[in-house]
């Protein structure tokens, strides 16, 4: 299943640049993937705070194209550029910095074709989807495990050998640690320098967390999962205090972040979890934390803010898709397709409650409840991520720390992965929106449409109008979502006009469904 | 039940002032109601093309405060500056022309006490409703009858006689006039100059057309009925040629219906009906309309534009409401909500198709469906507007040309839009959202609940908790929505928290419900 998504990230190190200073100094190409990472790495001043006081880029150079990239301080001596070919070819490179040490050191990397399973960053297409910058279609299959990379190492291994194992290809994750019900550990690595749990130096990085960091946004990689990392979130509670940074500290938490990992071809950005739950945040913050993310991360990666109750206003220009909870919107028909409409961005609800067995009621929905919202939102040309919070004795719970898969949704999820593979590689669109038809797809092409908790002995066979002309063929299969089956309906079905907006069997053949809910019925043409 | 709405809009038409430069000049004042219309008007030139080659506006002070406010040419040599006072007391004013007998012109107006049913124009209030100037709740209960101004005189006094005897205190139709299905004749008067249908001189306006207009307008107020005054719209297909008029064209005419309009406290700006279709425009377009009326008007009235398939970006900031065309939103609970959460400002679904039989599927709602619709809007939150198109031997169809209504839903509105009044001033608010719970009101105060198409037996009696303490009393009564019957239920209800979410009776009473559809409670705290 994951086939398509095998993708190794390979760090290149390059050797140790002198700058000359003369066009003929760029020396011998190094040789990296395209959107692979190339990394050059220099020695230069360790006293002061070289977090702080050092500044570093470099202009990396392809004919008229240029980029510029962000260095960073990687603690004893040793500054870092992270640099990610976003074309084939020769780039020539020089940095810049308040240094002199640090200044004018120039070289050559040579982007050489990318490797089985790197398809590029993932990039919106189609106005309400996704596709890598090679083309080939991404659709997001999404889970949840907050706090997975703070958990105890063993937790940790665990949680990356579910998910080689899961359908998923995109997690949220949090880069600073979680302290919230279930959740009163503190993690193996701080961000800052200082004093646990509450005495920081937030100008002062601590590279080993970032490098841990990087290790597994590296490994989710290799296995073609994108890492939506999680810039904020409110589940700190001043514990450690990283929800109320100062201004500056923000800013500059922000900058380092991107400066390490804008590199990964995997990483997507999200300002926060429930940023409407963090008091001491200003609407005016957020907007400007998506201005410094977009402005340091010269690749562009996706760009979204995950609400609470309150959704950010995902029409500003900053904003690729949607990333929004609320289980709700696809709990019935109808709902998810107006996010569509108001936002004219791909819609990802990250949250719709979780599959489990927790007293609050955003965390006990049965497995049947979380693939037919999975399903309502396919049908409404949105995505669904997973997340699932059944208890444990030692509060190892998937939702925040990861670990094992407890559910009976995931290999339903994974059966709609392949469904989703199969079909149109624009994305599925709603057919015809705001009529209750619950049908997806592409017009006089293929269509999927869900009958959810109805249990419908037969469907009439009605297509709407929309690309169909007399005498096109159809196969129908009917989909069980939930015993994963896949039946063909025996012959073809051709159209004919019925009515100003309906076209249907000539033959007024209905196609027989079984009488239970969560089906499904997939129809392609054929002729 | 148009108590509250009784309004009287007077035109004071002042002496013809002429200028004296001089501070001593503003002569005796002209003494006007508070959001009234005052006008003055001038002899000027009549040679040339006064509409496009004279400039006319006037500044109205009164203490720091300034309003500029433009005037225009009523043909006959005739300019005009109208003015709505919005505060109590002395207007002094200047005039400002490009011509020197225009300049100079100085008076002064005094507004006094508004008459009874004079509340001022309509505003936004708490956040996602709306009240008049002088803080008095108004709820949108509008219809549509975009062509009546162009019908018949006969049928239009039939439409002013309808109007008075309905629950509408808002009506949408067009400047334009219409040529559709059902709508394929010339109206009575034209905006411009020129040889219909399709000649016309836009540089020159027809004030007779004009002068029409004002008077429905004014009639409408004098009834208590907002003028909701569609500025474009697609149902012309260059027949007359209004909907392809050149840019230079459409900023005109929005500047000339502006100055004319402005001072009529109940007109509200709707920029277009189904804006999208109208391919000669772009969205740039729309963009500066909005800007156009919202410099030129200076006293800000509610500004929105009407959607065919694809919403306008409601969130830009000249947009005051979001005015929505889709039905499917109020057609089940859990969606129209979702508009709430993304605009932050009122919502008013315009047109949720209409009760009728029309062979369009937009066209025919039974009545039952059109009073479910007010109802699941009015739970969700947000406001619901009427519209009739039942066949007519003539082509008298109320959705478009007004004369009689013939549907059995205006009655069940009129006992909704009673049970509105009766509700809180800020407005009905949804208890707990996004949680399947369908009941809107002020928490710990006042509840509506709607239990749609379910035919109940009974109804558990379960708050949310949010506003609740223990031992607060509350009084039920069961609302038959449809047979417009209040019945109180015996006995007070007095709660006790049942869990984390949810208080309940503590005696655990329930309240009976007939087991029809379409039944409401309605719960009062009483202490």
């Amino acid at each position: 299943m994951l086939k398509n998504g095998q993708k190794t990230i390979r760090i290149m190190t390059a050797v140790l640049l002198m700058g000359f200073g003369g066009i003929s100094g760029w020396g011998q190409p190094v040789t990296v993937e395209q959107w692979g990472v190339f990394e050059a790495s220099f020695a230069g001043p360790a006293e002061g705070n070289p977090f702080a006081d050092v500044e570093l880029t470099a202009v990396f150079r392809q004919g008229e194209k240029t980029l510029t990239v962000s260095g960073f301080y990687d603690g004893d001596g040793i500054y870092r550029i992270r640099f990610s070919p976003p074309a084939l070819g020769e780039w020539t490179y020089t940095t810049q910095s308040n240094r002199p040490e640090l200044t004018g050191k120039t070289g050559t990397v040579k982007a050489v074709e990318p490797g089985k399973g790197n398809h590029g960053p993932v990039r919106v297409a189609h106005t309400f989807h996704f596709a890598y910058a090679d083309g080939t279609p991404y659709r997001p299959i999404g889970t949840t495990c907050y706090a997975w990379i703070h958990q105890p190492m063993e937790i940790q291994e665990q949680t990356v050998k579910t998910l080689a194992e899961s359908p998923f290809n995109k997690i949220r994750f949090c880069v600073f640690p979680k302290w919230y019900a279930y959740n009163r550990s503190e993690p193996l690595l701080y961000p800052f320098e200082g004093t646990p749990p509450s005495r920081w130096d937030f100008t002062r990085f601590n590279p080993a967390f970032f490098r841990h960091l990087e290790k597994r946004i590296q490994q989710l990689g290799e296995m073609g999962i994108e890492a939506d990392l999680i810039l904020f979130h409110p589940y700190d509670e001043g514990h450690w205090g990283f929800d109320r940074m100062p201004k500056e500290a923000d800013d500059r938490y922000l900058r380092y972040v991107v400066a390490r990992l804008a590199a990964f071809r995997n990483v997507w950005w999200s300002m926060a979890n429930e940023f409407d739950f963090m008091d001491e945040k200003t609407p005016e913050d957020w907007d400007r934390f998506f201005q410094i993310v977009q402005r340091c991360d010269p690749y562009e990666h996706l760009r979204s803010i995950h609400n609470g109750t309150v959704l950010y206003n995902h029409t500003k220009p900053w904003v690729t898709h949607a990333s929004i909870q609320n289980g709700s919107a696809v709990e019935d028909f109808g709902r998810a397709v107006l996010y569509r409409d108001v936002y004219v961005k791909p819609i990802v609800f990250d949250e719709v409650k979780y599959e489990g067995n927790l007293p609050q009621r955003w965390g006990n929905l049965s497995a049947e409840e979380m693939v037919y919202r999975f399903w309502e939102g396919t049908i409404a040309g949105t995505y669904v991520g997973h997340g699932e919070t059944y208890l444990e004795p030692n509060d190892i719970i998937w939702w925040a720390k990861g670990g094992v898969l407890r559910g009976q949704s995931p290999p339903r999820i994974a059966f709609l992965r392949k469904i989703l593979e199969e079909g149109p590689a624009e994305g599925l669109e709603p057919i015809d929106k705001w009529q209750n038809y619950p049908f997806a797809g592409k017009r006089g092409e293929c269509y999927l449409g869900y009958f959810g908790r109805q249990s419908l002995s037969e469907w009439p066979f009605e297509l709407h109008r929309a690309g169909l002309s007399e005498g096109m063929k159809f196969r129908v299969e009917v989909i069980d979502t939930w015993n994963m089956t896949i039946t063909a309906v025996d012959g073809v079905f051709e159209v004919k006009k019925r009515d100003n907006y309906t076209f249907v069997d000539k033959a007024e053949r209905t196609v027989p469904l079984p009488g239970r809910p969560y089906m499904a019925v997939r129809i392609r043409r054929v002729e």
